[in-house]
């Protein structure tokens, strides 16, 4: 049964389109291989259709934007089946790395690797192909049926899973590998802030690996892979392990919540914004050079002080935030994407919004325009020490320039965020993740290469 | 949005036709508030369906059975939109409780509870009442749009993902409750094996509740809920979290695989067994009185030594097992359900089925007939102590009488399985289980108003 059934989706994954979205911030789309769907006439052209859903997910949903992106406009009209979720695939090839603008996965892991003491630049690269090629196979619609001798089979019988990789640098792998010359300016370290609590052991780390996918299994399986890929090279410094919605859970997407179940990343970069990619991406000509089409990785987990925020009354909450709890909506009116009235006044004379408020002290207009792509999951590792729960957020932030985008930002939140009370960082690293490989290339070889 | 998406789904639910199944086994079946199925004229019966795949679905797969069951059958012939995943819904209220026959979710949690200080058998009947009352409203296709006060909204949007919450009793529960004359013989402690590593502070408890749903929102919120409902009564003493597939990962319902690959749970008890009920449940006049139609749940956290496993070839991982890995099919030939011949000798005269094979060291007939429905998740909490993955099994197995299920067959593993070294069981428990709650009921009511 089980060949029976690899073998059906490999057909269906040689006759998939594999389609190329047209958007400018969109060079990977999401393919999905159902043959359902390709045997029934679509009154909408399947590859609009996922180009559109994928721009949609891509818009900036943080926290759950994965639930149901790049099919929920097919139900009505090109019914879409269960089955994929495990055929969606999004290629590894391209300009940019996979990872970033596509919408965060139901599971995900981010591990840090240090390099093992002797190993050097040569050592990196080879790694570093080898995690390439991994991840290439990994990643394709129409996976190879022998597995490698290094594969645990875990994900056998899966198809990919809109499974991404993406891979980024962190500032102490320059100087283990002799390559501080190319060291980026914006690899210097993120100022304290004075509502951190960093443990150092999970911060930081040589190289980084964020793994996303919207299967457990597949996303654990790629994880083991790279891990045993890195033996005698690398060993893992630290790992934290995340999730999202499930993709369907909700009946369309939807910009997802938090743990404090608080509707998170309305404002986060749209690719339709025309400086979109100014902010999150390096650009094609930009500085170093190998940094081209990359752009810059801001990791914080942050822990939710749940058992203190769920005291307060869920009005009190929307104070804290500014925003309405069901549905998001600012407080100074309207529905979830109505643009924050920071200056509207309530009948009594107060501020419709705080002036500790999360929204104002975030927004965008506080803060010299600085923006980033949140892109995160929320983890929850049972009972801390302290008897709460271990829970809150893995941050990741994208921006083209860390002091252009999280710096300034946490930099106001730190002082000002009424919220702050209820969060605490407790791990931040920063890495820089270059730009993609194209055929028969790896990622980072125009760094060790270079 | 949010609230145009909310009303959809709860029109949807209203009109939902809210299916029982005739199966004799299955006194809970599952639901789907699927607005596309209905429109369109389905060639096979939605309840026929529904029936049979949660028929399939609780044939006894373990990790990750629930991978597409009771939407597989539906490709093709009655198409099922992504949506299915969150307002598929299992009754809470039964002869039996949920969690036991469906299939394990895509996300799981365990969490046991002890009693504070002071509290009693009234205390205990409260707590049980608040979280029965929860536990009805949170897997109710419709939910209430205006949440309770204890609710934290993070499952808001979400519909209730298969949701179900399973409440055991623990043997320490019943001193400290003045029910000593309750306390069924069954509740008898596990014996020691010698395998055992086990850790006290994760084993046991006063209370038992078992979380599974297919988004991990859903099941954090349930947990979250709960957890809130405890408070003044009972104190979380141990919490682990686990994963199975993703609903529509494979391209069919297939057994699930472990984190070791290994196809999982081919064996397990189906509801066509003859004696699938006796060996599960107790029977309605059962002794004592108040366990009637419940369970008996034996739980271990088992270790998996991933980085020693990894290290066999293929071919000696299957001579360990006794099965394939590709596809399960067992070494003396044939595909996956085909019987295991424990007599059959390969042409150089060995036996087919190594003798300290998993799988007929675990084979019934090893065993004098001794079954259990096993029914678990994998977990994967990051990096050991020891650098090694602290991953494994959540396994939970549920038997009528933990003495013809569990202990014979844990017996026979703990001296003779080949298998036994790459696992290392690190925590115990057992838990009575008592029948379902009817409609103002709540689960346990019989032993706390007995």
């Amino acid at each position: 049964m089980s060949k029976a059934a690899r073998t059906g989706r490999r057909q269906s994954g040689a006759a998939m389109d594999h389609v190329e979205a047209d958007g400018a911030a969109m060079d990977h789309a999401v393919g999905h291989g159902d043959a359902l769907a390709q045997r029934e006439p679509a009154p909408i052209s399947r590859r609009r259709l996922i180009g559109t859903a994928g721009a949609a997910g891509a818009a900036g949903l943080i926290a759950g934007g994965a639930a149901g992106a790049g099919v929920a406009e097919a139900v009505g009209t090109e019914p879409t089946a269960l089955t994929t979720v495990g055929s969606a695939y999004i290629p590894f090839e391209g300009t940019r790395q996979a990872g970033i603008v596509q919408p965060a996965q139901a599971r995900g892991h981010l591990v840090a690797f240090d390099l093992v003491k002797g190993a050097g630049r040569k050592d990196a690269a080879a790694l570093l192909r080898r995690w390439s090629d991994a991840v290439r196979t990994m990643t394709a619609p129409d996976r190879p049926s022998a597995p490698a001798a290094y594969d645990d089979q875990v994900a056998y019988d899966a198809g990919p899973a809109s499974l991404t990789v993406t891979f980024g640098f962190g500032r102490s792998f320059f100087g283990r590998t002799g390559l501080d010359s190319a060291l980026p300016k914006a690899l210097a370290p993120l100022p304290d802030f004075a509502g951190d609590r960093l443990d150092a052991a999970r911060s930081n780390g040589d190289l980084w690996v964020q793994i996303g996918a919207d299967d457990a299994l597949v996303a654990f399986h790629a994880l083991r892979v790279l891990q045993k890929a890195a033996r005698d090279t690398a060993t893992a410094r630290w790992q934290m392990s995340g999730f999202n919605r499930t993709p369907g859970t909700t009946p369309r997407p939807m910009t997802g919540r938090n743990l404090m179940g608080q509707i998170d990343g309305t404002n986060n970069p749209k690719p339709s914004d025309p400086d979109f990619e100014q902010r999150v991406f390096v650009p094609a000509h930009g500085s170093p050079g190998w940094m081209a089409d990359g752009s810059y990785a801001v990791v914080r987990r942050i822990r939710m002080l749940l058992d203190d925020w769920d005291h307060l009354t869920v009005a009190r909450q929307e104070r804290v935030i500014g925003r309405r709890k069901s549905d998001g909506a600012p407080l100074s009116g309207g529905t979830e994407f109505t643009p924050v009235d920071l200056g509207k006044f309530t009948a009594d004379g107060s501020p419709a919004i705080a002036g500790d408020a999360h929204v104002r002290v975030a927004a965008a207009a506080s803060n010299g325009g600085a923006a980033m792509l949140r892109r995160a999951f929320s983890y929850h590792d049972g009972i801390g020490s302290d008897g709460t729960p271990d829970a809150g957020l893995l941050f990741v932030a994208w921006q083209a320039d860390p002091l252009k985008g999280f710096v300034p930002v946490q930099r106001k939140l730190d002082g000002g965020d009424g919220l702050s009370r209820f969060l605490r960082h407790e791990s931040s690293a920063l890495f820089a993740v270059p730009g993609g490989a194209g055929a028969g290339e790896y990622v980072g070889q125009r760094l060790l290469e270079g």
